[in-house]
């Protein structure tokens, strides 16, 4: 299936539904609307899945992976053999994504979406789920020119759309999307720049923690990314294939293929919330099928997030990425749908209403 | 044992050990304390167990019901006779926490600290977790004098702390504190303007509902109970007794049985926190012991956790009391313990460290 066929799949989420899952809600034991955005997460599911039985029981991650030629100008505060080995650490269930995803019951599948390393999938052990789906070695130094080409964009979009159709076709009823990648924040702010239309100095963070004179090139380095490859606002993947990143694309396929599918996707942190501005960039609607994990510490997650109208689950001060947020949150949607499904209502439970 | 045996028994968490907890997160596979307030919580909770081997596998809920002649000035838009249809409520396992504490594999325990209702023990069914501890009948009216006396203060406190004690000798790791009592919105609010000097302005929120002409009533009975009993400010169970609820000082043991036991405890929301007032007032030190679930929508309650120097885990616009917030945030606390203890470090893992 190409971009346009995909676009042309999704529509809206159903505000019927939206509102006879509010009627229910307003019968449940309690005053009005007391658990606050546990309703509004449960409603919000009604009406993606059409349905007054939403179930998030199946739960997956994909993590994708992808390595930056940006890290050459000097803009993280780790190595880039990092990303391989942060993979190899996924696969051997011992990060922080793969400790929350087990907390919420969830899947982890790890895609390498372009990573310099090469890992040999003969010698994964039984049980360690990694895709191999490399777009190419790496993203291009996008200082100096375009990140990929507009066929890579594309084949990266396609293939986050093409791993979580299959997800969702085996039983998969909430998506989450993680990332991992050195340097990829330097992408993303760029990609928020952009898109927000805000200035560099509210969107570029110190990431996983550049000092500042790291923070001070990192700006630069955008800035002229920006200025060598005049992005186009108006063109998703033209800002994706100069300014973004193989994961990146993936991650906005993973948005595309939610709503698509009509599925909810739960983004993580400032990576994650980068592809869903490409997602957004691309097809508009892919909004109302995303929950906002949690609010990241990258200042500039807070402008994504309420550039594509999204409130955030959880605020705990993390930046970890991964997916972590994105994992945790899992927990209190679980909890807001089986409030929406198992409380009683006033008149099971025989408990008189407000006075009137 | 008595009120002065407990607060002698009670004393600081283990600095040396939150040093050494901060020591291990450093070393975690990832940027440094990247998880945020996953760290505070985890290093929080080696402090108060004095190990690095937290868990908090065993969950408990203290479910404090009482009712409240306060009533009578209506102050609250439910009426009285639901604070005991509520109590079955949890009972039949059908309200909000309960829903939530299976979420999170808490038992939840309720308490008849003084409801008006009478509930036959002989009557509960089999894994029906009632404890009649009635101290009085409601409370009296304390627009026009002492909600209890003063040995009705201490007897709801000493009951708090026996029970909380009870559950931690059988193994309860971690307890969560609930509050269900039309009309505690009330005492609480005129708690936390004598405790923390703030104004009526500030404190009285509309609790589960009331209209505009409902909220003035409120702040004026409030402002009549303080002129009227002149609490003491300087001695938590003056103010317990003259504008507090037997479901208040109920919290108010739990917590210091928390600290005497060394022991965390998690708050839920305004009720709870004026039960947390309360017990900092006789006994600044427990504060250490406690987490705040989440921030209610009662205005008050931000004044209430920023004045014991406590920072809301959620925030989630909830504002249902029953112990709701708390149990969330339990989810949350176990994904802080797991992270500590299950995640590989750097070396475990095999990854290089930043560059230096």
């Amino acid at each position: 299936m190409g971009l346009k066929e995909i676009v042309e799949g999704i529509g809206q989420t159903d505000g019927e539904f939206v509102e006879k899952a509010r009627e229910r809600t307003s019968q449940l034991v309690m005053p009005t609307r007391a658990l606050g955005r546990l309703h509004d997460i449960s409603e919000q599911l009604c009406g993606i899945y059409k349905t007054l039985e939403p179930s998030i029981n199946s739960k997956a991650i994909l993590v994708m992976a992808g390595d930056h030629g940006v890290v050459n100008e000097g803009v993280s505060a780790y190595p880039q053999v990092i990303t391989g080995e942060m993979v190899r650490t996924f696969l051997k269930n011992g990060a922080g994504i793969n400790v929350l995803a087990r907390l919420v019951n969830a899947d982890v599948w790890v895609v390498d979406m372009g990573i310099i390393s090469d890992l040999d999938p003969a010698s994964l052990e039984k049980g360690e789920r990694l895709l191999i789906r490399k777009v190419a070695k790496g993203t291009a130094n996008l200082a100096k020119g375009p990140a990929m080409t507009r066929q890579e964009a594309e084949k990266a979009i396609l293939t986050g759309f093409q791993l979580s159709t299959d997800l969702f076709q085996r039983g998969v009823e909430i998506l989450g999307t993680g990332d991992m990648g050195i340097g990829n924040t330097t992408p993303s702010a760029a990609i928020g720049t952009v898109l927000t239309g805000r200035s560099l100095e509210d969107m570029v963070g110190r990431g996983t923690g550049v000092d500042d004179k790291g923070l001070l090139r990192k700006r630069e380095t955008i800035r002229r990314a920006i200025e060598v490859n005049r992005p186009d606002r108006g063109d998703g993947l033209d800002v994706l294939s100069k300014v973004g990143g193989f994961e990146i694309g993936g991650i906005a396929g993973c948005i595309l293929a939610g709503a698509y599918h009509s599925r909810p996707v739960v983004i993580d942190g400032f990576i994650s919330t980068a592809g869903a501005l490409v997602a957004d960039a691309i097809c508009p609607e892919v909004v109302d099928y995303v929950f906002a994990g949690h609010r990241s510490e990258e200042p500039g997650h807070k402008i994504m997030l309420d550039y594509l109208g999204l409130n955030p689950i959880l605020d705990l001060g993390m930046r970890l990425g991964e997916g972590t947020g994105g994992a945790l949150a899992m927990g209190i949607m679980e909890g807001a749908v089986r409030i929406f499904q198992d409380m009683l209502t006033f008149e099971e439970a025989g408990v008189s209403d407000k006075e009137s």
